[in-house]
């Protein structure tokens, strides 16, 4: 339930300006984007979006937290191996979509010194790398990698050749990209440098 | 020798002109980097800056490919486990100084979709991956790695880890992180995970 829901054609055009927002995002990036080029493109009227949404940051962050909660699909299929293979390639399936393109480029703004974005990096990765750990416990819990490996360290070795590729050199990333991190990560696991103490 | 080095007090002029703007950089970031700010910093006259670089990008682009040449010591101890630690090291320090958060600061603009900044990441990133290719290279001839292993792909997988902590979960990175990664890397390139074909 959206404290922005209203009854009528009310949902219709949240959904229209919210998708117009991310698709917004992923082309002209967040320093560029404009409430009225949003409105523009879901085909409402400007003062539509500024009656639900007062300023970009708002708008923004609505279709971002939107875009995220429908799109982390946490694989359980009894084997670490594709578990974890799973995992990455449905990172890097959303790195390559519109969604993660736009909530890619507000992220990085941070780093870019533009005035703070409306959802933190470390915020949204911190919440994304917690609902994944479950992958990396019933793996323990199988006995398929070692008693003691720190879950967050090793997802986090999973997703980093990705993000690295998507935000620094710039690579194309597909399914051998998301496997062979996989394999890197699943290799270092079994040989206890994510286990702690 | 730069095109723009004069005689007189000139190199003088440049270096506390370029520092300036790399201090700059590093603490605003690259949307608010104004050469008025950069002139002001290195207690010289705008006019002065703006008769040795004409625009922003072009005294942004000579700051950061003087920094950039200056600072990548390439290891070279005989052993693949120290030369991948000292490497790691290397680029944790540098990211956590001024000139290293200068740069990065410039790259993911690209991503932020601010408009292209003059020193595009894809070229930065090959250009120092080339450069750190002989740590593998050196380790194949010593038989501490296997035949076949691919250069590039073993030292993106060293720095991955270092700069999704910089740039993305934006968690404080030092030696134990450059260990870390240095030790998953080696551990992936021993059990083939690099090697072509």
């Amino acid at each position: 339930m959206s404290p922005t829901a209203s009854p009528g054609r009310g949902p219709k055009v949240r959904t229209a300006v919210l998708a117009a927002t991310i698709d917004e995002l992923s082309e002209r990036g967040y320093a560029a984007f404009t409430i009225d080029n949003a409105a523009q493109r879901a085909g409402v009227h400007k003062t539509t979006v500024y009656r639900r949404w007062p300023d970009r940051e708002t708008l923004i962050a609505e279709a971002l937290t939107d875009s995220l909660t429908t799109e982390i699909p946490i694989p359980d299929t009894g084997s670490v191996d594709e578990d974890l293979r799973a995992l990455a390639r449905s990172l890097v399936a959303w790195a390559n979509s519109a969604s993660g393109r736009a909530v890619l480029a507000v992220m990085v703004s941070t780093a870019a010194g533009l005035p703070a974005p409306p959802l933190s990096a470390r915020h949204v990765f911190r919440d994304r790398i917690r609902k994944t750990l479950p992958v990396v416990t019933r793996a323990i819990t199988r006995g398929e990698i070692p008693e003691g490996t720190d879950p967050a360290e090793m997802v986090k070795a999973l997703v980093a050749p990705i993000y690295f590729r998507v935000l620094i050199t710039g690579e194309p990333v597909g399914d051998s990209t998301a496997d062979a991190a996989a394999a890197v990560a699943l290799t270092a696991a079994r040989a206890r440098l994510f286990t702690t103490s």
